[in-house]
């Protein structure tokens, strides 16, 4: 049987001279680890025993978790805002179960509101969806695309905002997925996390959706940003730009940093005033201009280089026939130079090759040192200082809605700056200063 | 022909009914790129056109640029320690040659003396040696086992202090392969590096330099260390732990940062005054209890997760026979559940994978949700607050000194503390605070 078949995966299932095609549906907890339960594209449902089978996995699926149980509700406030609290699983919507003592992933809209009863009284209209029920780390492109489409459909028919509700661990790749599908926002979407889950009194989910609200109200920006905690006291909330940011700890409640970048604002508590911290964002558009491209290409790598790195692995991923390849280089920008003919080879194969640094901070420089030269030359793009995880996303993004165009056209919409993701001229003061003694 | 052979390869070449095997030489500018010239083993060279031939890598060789150019010689000084500079490459030992305008990647000892007369004042000896002239992204796992090597010969024979001029972009990376290689070391091990070139009028080489005399007279430990500009001005450089430092910007002077540590210590200019930061240290040894474990295993692979990522490249490591693999999570340690099976498949097959968390900062901690456990069932070690670069070095360095042991001592020997490489008990007040108010 296929070691790699997951829920939700669209499946082709040889077996002796019967062929059957479908998506694969979540076992029971008691069904045998033998049998493979599809939804065939008729309707039915069939449980195939594949231990004498070959499985192929004809693409990958997006699952929401238990589908049938997922929720929503609609609650009528005293604002005047309409808001949408979208719900996609992680710690800030996990509850442990106390009959049962296992960590429930959703919340009602009466737990939301008894956490954040300020709701009422910036929403005129608050819609509270349990979009999935997933761990951050198992998202994948096509569920980006899925929830980008979902998020630009509720802007469409008129939310003022829309706050993403989403795990940590891989917010900013979803931050930056919604910031290049959703074209002129005409506000704010809002991601918030949750270092510590919801019904522990240490929980900073509370206060992050809190400071959202303030951010639909008063900012002037029409942009993807992440809302969480500014230090590990409950005194404020940073708003981060979503292309911009990274979470910088496993644990901490202030784990999010800005990089390359000042944080967009700053709300401070208990009065939930909101501060503009950087005069450079993206306006609020007007709700006609809006528009969504939301495919995304599950076809780029990303890599990160290291001394000895086997260059057959950038092989690996030419020969699987990916679109692009962003490979994390050191300083300004460099790999070991055996490797420099596998990036030519991929260059001439048709795959955009982008380097960027795992220094995180600062941009690269290809000019400076003849390894970069000749990474150049065998035609690997420059990264400007775009976080490695967001040329990923990147790439991605312009892969999947625009198939087909030539390497040049490429080149030049990566070199575009779509959601500021980088900045033109590169200030080493954009380097935060680092403090030991506190 | 071969796309990666590099100088210092030890290849096969098949041509027609003939075999040769040697070591890859450098070629001239003027000799033509179908004609690889190699060193037989019985010293003859020659030269063989490969158009038509087949070119198989037996083992990748460290080569030394122009290793007949390489130069040492010893100086005698005013002060009591006897100190080695060991010139590795990279932009503290280049200089523009305004001749002919090329970066002319050599120090003497005259131009070192120019830079640092101190150096007079603390040596009754200097050895200024020209090891190689390499870029710091093209050294490998084979360089390390030969420097290190090399350094502890030096030690050996009495060395009071090896400086180690080294380029940036690895620096960590040999810190730690010496850190592990030179077990009980009686003095410090100073790595510097330089982010302008020591020419121009901005360079922090000579501060960063003049700085390790202070630890090697006065600092307490006996550890490698990494000592670079603790800020953009000249008025203090930061001696870094070398398995807990980071470049953290591509081109600042104080690109270097501890993580997850304070900085050992500090040296305040113009008075070199040095100050002990952190008060856990490795005390220097006795020269007797020194010793060297200086070999690396090139069978190690270091991936950074990312949403969406192909398990498959699990699979290309492991059939390639890999010893260990190094998996940058997410968080506190997480990758998605669909490559959960192949990380099962590499524990079945030997290969030892270790998870470590790409926010950086922070340790992770799999026993929180249900993707750490799940991980943890299939075998992956918890990586607690190690670097991934550090983490890479350290199962590279075990490997190498201790092939045929089984998976239990692999894995009691990971968690063996060596280097103070990590913390037993991490604390979160080792996330310094972000300042971007400067």
């Amino acid at each position: 049987m296929a070691s790699r078949v997951s829920v939700g995966d669209r499946v082709r299932i040889k077996k002796g001279s019967l062929v059957y095609e479908g998506v694969v549906l979540p076992k029971s907890e008691f069904s045998s680890d033998k049998i493979l339960v599809i939804k065939l594209d008729n309707g039915y449902n069939i449980g195939v025993d594949v231990s004498d089978a070959e499985v192929e996995v004809l693409s990958e699926g997006v699952v929401r978790f238990h589908e049938s149980e997922l929720s929503s509700s609609i609650v009528k406030g005293n604002g005047n805002l309409k808001l949408t609290f979208l719900s996609t699983g992680g710690t800030i919507v996990s509850r442990v179960d106390y009959e049962t003592g296992a960590v429930r992933p959703a919340i009602t809209a009466t737990e939301l509101l008894e956490a954040v009863p300020e709701f009422i009284d910036y929403a005129s209209e608050l819609a509270v969806v349990e979009y999935s029920r997933l761990f951050s780390e198992d998202l994948t492109p096509a569920y980006w695309a899925e929830l980008s489409s979902e998020v630009g459909k509720l802007i469409k028919s008129g939310a003022d905002g829309v706050l993403v509700a989403h795990g940590t661990d891989t917010m900013t790749y979803t931050a930056s997925a919604l910031a290049f599908a959703l074209r002129n926002l005409p506000g704010p979407v809002v991601l918030v996390g949750s270092q510590r889950s919801s019904d522990r009194p240490s929980s900073d989910s509370a206060l992050n959706m809190k400071a959202s609200l303030a951010i639909f109200k008063e900012a002037p920006f029409g942009e993807v940003v992440v809302c969480m905690h500014g230090t590990i006291s409950d005194n404020y909330v940073l708003a981060h730009r979503g292309v911009k940011v990274r979470k910088m700890h496993s644990s901490r409640r202030d784990a999010f940093q800005s990089i390359n970048d000042a944080p967009l604002a700053r709300i401070d508590f208990p009065e939930m005033k909101f501060r503009l911290l950087n005069q450079r964002f993206i306006a609020r558009s007007k709700r006609e201009d809006f528009s969504v491209l939301s495919r995304f290409s599950d076809k780029v790598a990303l890599l990160k280089f290291y001394p000895g790195m086997d260059c057959g692995i950038i092989d690996f991923f030419v020969d699987r026939r990916y679109g692009a390849i962003v490979i994390e280089g050191t300083g300004l920008g460099h790999v070991r130079n055996a490797c420099v003919d596998s990036i030519a080879r991929a260059t001439e194969e048709g795959v955009i090759t982008v380097i960027t640094t795992q220094t995180i901070f600062g941009r690269v420089n290809m000019s400076v040192y003849s390894t970069g030269r000749k990474l150049l030359k065998a035609g690997a793009i420059p990264g400007h200082d775009i976080l490695s995880e967001v040329a990923y996303v990147k790439l991605s993004w312009i892969l999947g809605n625009y198939p087909g165009l030539d390497r040049k056209e490429y080149v030049e919409l990566f070199h575009e700056n779509l959601a500021y993701e980088y900045n033109p001229v590169h200030k080493d003061s954009l380097f935060p200063v680092w403090s030991h003694e506190h």
